[in-house]
C-alpha cells in the first residue's frame, strides 16, 4: 500500500561518527530485523533522514553508523498519547468482562514519551504496585477527524513497540484515588511510555492485525499474544477516536495490553527497582527499559 | 505577590486598526472589568503584547483597539488540559459521595481549546445529552514537577474562565462506553474547552480561592458558587498533579464544576442547538459560546 512516509523504518540515534543525534533508516537485509540487537552489536548503518518532523523526514543521501539507539520520537514530536483500556479478547473474557461495545479511552501526556534503553524513573507513590503492559502503538501520520474505518490507514504513519508503565494501586483503588479509578493519573508519570526501537511504516505492516507480541521481565516470558486477538483493531481505533476530535500528526494511540501483567498473577508480581522489561513486536522489534525507583 | 508575567490581563483579539490578530493587555480603570462587554461595546484599547508564547509576551509600547475578542490561548499554546472530577464540597456531599482523598484526573487534548464567542461544534454522538460545566482554569506559567503546595503559585501564570463541555451519556453509561465511564472521550471533542475572555494574572488573583462563579444558559442562572467551596484548591491541584510528572508551561488545569449542571436537574435539561452558555468568574470575566449541532 501507499505510505505517508519517505522511510520504511525510522530510528533516532547517537552517531558513531560525531556523537550527534540524528534520524535514520536502518540499512538491513532481514525482513524482520532485530534493530536493538544490531545496534548493540555495533556497526549498524543507516541512511540519514532529515525533516521538520520524524514523519516528514526524508533521506539526505548521507550514510551514518549508530553508536546508540534512542527512541524514535521525543515529547516534542508527540501532542498526546491516547490509550485503550482492555482490548485483547482472550484477556477480557478471562477477567470476567463481556466484550465492550466501544474502545475505552484514557490518556498520557507527551512527557510520558521515553527512549528505549533509558531507565524509567518510578516516583515514590508508584513503587508499591509498579507494573508493565506491552502494547502495539499507532503513530498518526496526518491530521484527521471523523475518519471511516475504510480510510483509517491513510492517516497512519506506522507502528512502534511500547510499554504502558502503570501504577496499579492508584489505577484501581477508589478510596485512594478519589471519585473513580485513576487510569490517566496512574499511568502519566514522566517517561511512563517508552517507545522503540523504530517506527515501522504502514507500508510494511499494513493494518498491524497479525503481529506476534512477547513481553519479558528479567528474561522471563510474561505476555505472549498476537494482535489478531485485538477486540478493536487499528482501523477501528483510529476511526472511533477521531469521532468529533482531530487526531494530530505525531500523536499516538496505544492499543491495549493482553493477559500476563504482574497485577493478574496469583500472587501479583510487581516490578522492582532495576527490573528490565522487554516488549518485542514482530516486524518492529524490542523496546527495552529498566525501572529506576527514585 | 511576584508575577511570572509582564502583563496583568492578557487578551487575544482582532485589531480594529488593521484586522490582524494580536495579543494585548486591556487598558481598563475598573478593578473587575467586564472585558467581554467592553469589547462588544467597541472602543476597548489595549497595550500590544508580543512574545514567543502568550505567557512570555511583553509590551511593545504600541497601543491598539479591539474589534473582536478571541480566546487568550490557541491549541498550539496548550500542551494538554488536565481536568478535575467533582471538586466542589457542597455538590459532592449533595450527590451522596464522601469528600475524596485526592483529586480525580481526566484530560482533554489541546484541540479542545476554543475562543470565546466561537460556536462549539457538537458532533452527532454528543447531541442527546449535551451539558455545560463552568470552571475556573489554571494556566501553568513555567515547567514544574513535584511542587509543594507552598511553592505552587510560583508556577501559575494566571486564570481563565472556561466551560468543560460534556456529553453525559458517553461519560456515564458503561454499556455504551465499554469497560468504564468514558470521562476523557466524552469531553475531548474539538472545541469542547472554550476559554475567555482573558487570562488574569496570579498577581491580581493570588491563589484564586475566593472568586464568585456564575453560569447562565440563555440568560437563566444555573450555577452559582464561589471557589472558596473547592475541595482541592489551586495550590493542592498544582502540587498533586505535578507528582512524578512535569506540568509544562502553557498547559491547563480545569478545577472542576459545582452543582447546577443540566444533568443534575429533575428532569435533566440538556443543551440544544443554538443555546448560549456564559461562564462568568469574578476578576476574570465571561466566556460566552453557543452550541452548534453538526
Amino acid at each position: 500500500m501507499a505510505s505517508l512516509t519517505k522511510w520504511d523504518r525510522l530510528v533516532r540515534y547517537v552517531s558513531a561518527k560525531d556523537g550527534n543525534i540524528r534520524l535514520g533508516e536502518p540499512i538491513v537485509s532481514d525482513a524482520k530485523p532485530d534493530i536493538d540487537e544490531l545496534a548493540r552489536k555495533g556497526g549498524l548503518k543507516v541512511k540519514v533522514l532529515e525533516g521538520p518532523t520524524p514523519i516528514l523526514a526524508a533521506p539526505t543521501g548521507d550514510e551514518d553508523e549508530v553508536k546508540e539507539l534512542l527512541g524514535p520520537l521525543t515529547p516534542k514530536d508527540v501532542s498526546i498519547i491516547r490509550c485503550t483500556g482492555l482490548n485483547y479478547k482472550t484477556h477480557i473474557l478471562e477477567t470476567g468482562f463481556d466484550l465492550p461495545a466501544n474502545p475505552t479511552l484514557f490518556t498520557k501526556p507527551a512527557q510520558a514519551v521515553a527512549d528505549t534503553r533509558q531507565p524509567v524513573p518510578i516516583p515514590a507513590l508508584g513503587q508499591a504496585q509498579c507494573d508493565y503492559e506491552g502494547e502495539l502503538t499507532i503513530v498518526i501520520g496526518k491530521d484527521c477527524k471523523n475518519v471511516s474505518e475504510a480510510d483509517a490507514l491513510e492517516y497512519v504513519a506506522g507502528y512502534v513497540s511500547s510499554n504502558d508503565v502503570s501504577c496499579r494501586d492508584w489505577q484501581m483503588e477508589k478510596d485512594k484515588a478519589g471519585m473513580m479509578p485513576q487510569w490517566s493519573f496512574s499511568k502519566s508519570f514522566d517517561k511512563y511510555a517508552p517507545l522503540g526501537p523504530c517506527i515501522t511504516s504502514t507500508k510494511l505492516l499494513g493494518d498491524g492485525s497479525n503481529l506476534a507480541m512477547k513481553v519479558y521481565v528479567n528474561g522471563e516470558l510474561r505476555q505472549d499474544t498476537n494482535t489478531s486477538d485485538l477486540c478493536f483493531g487499528v482501523k477501528k481505533l483510529v476511526s472511533f477516536f477521531s469521532t468529533g476530535q482531530t487526531l494530530v500528526a505525531g500523536s499516538l494511540i496505544m492499543t491495549g495490553t493482553p493477559g500476563g501483567v504482574g497485577f493478574g498473577m496469583k500472587p501479583p508480581k510487581w516490578l522492582k527497582n532495576g527490573d528490565e522489561v522487554v516488549v518485542d513486536i514482530e516486524g518492529i522489534g524490542k523496546v527495552v527499559n529498566t525501572m529506576k525507583f527514585e
